[in-house]
């Protein structure tokens, strides 16, 4: 159970859209404290399509600030800039910060598998990746999340999913970032309905 | 006099810090619902130390699919990289929008007057912009701010610039700002205490 008026902050992540052929795309990390108090905003940069997210998302946080005040770290899915999966697993042990990936559609496996082994030679680390952690139906006040997480009990990951969203399913810090990432690359964003 | 309940938008303009060199300085916008719920960001970009942040911002507002919902368009000072300065009558006289450019120090003119004189040829047209509104005092919970407004009765800017504040003096639409466009230039940025 986590007070809520303890100072809790939570760090969301997602990624610019980009264009093929450019080498990398932006990935912003939005520090709020919850329910919705933009504290911080970081940045990195990760290859498309690359296997370096997890490394790049390391270095951002160590090197901030707010890395000894980031209760969670939540991602907007698995995959960074096209098929960049991050293993949060490793991110967690690294960072020693719990991490959720989060998603509004459930993934499809078969898919994905399908689409890795299509385009890559190493596909099997990447689906070993895709697969490393069950995924689990987070209740909201409308359609559930679905998410993966390591480092915090269940019920802790889903508190702190309900309280970091003020509207809608998506919790503040990844709508936040996803604003952020999406204007830098395109000129503007608006929040989704 | 401003009901609370109606959903009442406020952009928010900041630039990023920049090189001396380089051409041009990031620009954001954060569009706010008051008292802070984020909406939209857009961006452009302005030359450092040249005359266009008039123009590049009644661009950029105007082919935001937000244009006809921005209550008040709130400027960090009335300079953008370096001194671009703004012409806010021209602002709100093109777009239609009042706005009032808000600072925490109060401008010293007469040192203003000599970094100009000393710095640019045309320093006259940017010194008549510097003066054209008078500047008048809005109190916070904190020290006050300084500001100088066009498009609304001044009880009604204050109002704003009152509802849109959540910790400390500045007010949401600006903090936020300031936040995205600092991050993106410097790779972290955080809120002022």
């Amino acid at each position: 159970m986590i007070p809520m008026k303890q100072q809790v902050r939570v760090l969301g992540i997602d990624d610019s859209p980009f264009k093929f052929g450019k080498g990398t795309a932006l990935v912003v990390g939005a520090l709020v404290r919850i329910p919705n108090y933009l504290e911080g905003i970081m940045r990195t940069e990760v290859t498309i399509d690359g296997l370096d997210s997890t490394e790049k998302l390391v270095e951002m946080i160590s090197r901030s600030r707010y890395r000894d005040q980031i209760r969670l770290i939540m991602t907007d899915g698995i995959a960074l800039a096209g098929f960049n999966l991050m293993d949060i697993s490793s991110l967690h042990a690294r960072l020693g910060i719990p991490v959720l990936s989060v998603t509004r559609d459930k993934p499809d496996l078969d898919t994905m598998k399908a689409a890795l082994s299509k385009h890559f030679e190493d596909w099997e680390r990447r689906y070993a990746l895709v697969q490393k952690l069950p995924l689990r139906r987070i209740p909201t006040g409308h359609k559930p999340l679905f998410a993966s997480g390591v480092g915090l009990d269940w019920k802790e990951f889903e508190e702190l999913v309900q309280q970091s969203t003020v509207r809608g399913a998506v919790p503040e810090p990844l709508r936040v970032a996803h604003l952020i990432a999406a204007a830098m690359a395109t000129g503007e964003s608006y929040g989704r309905p």
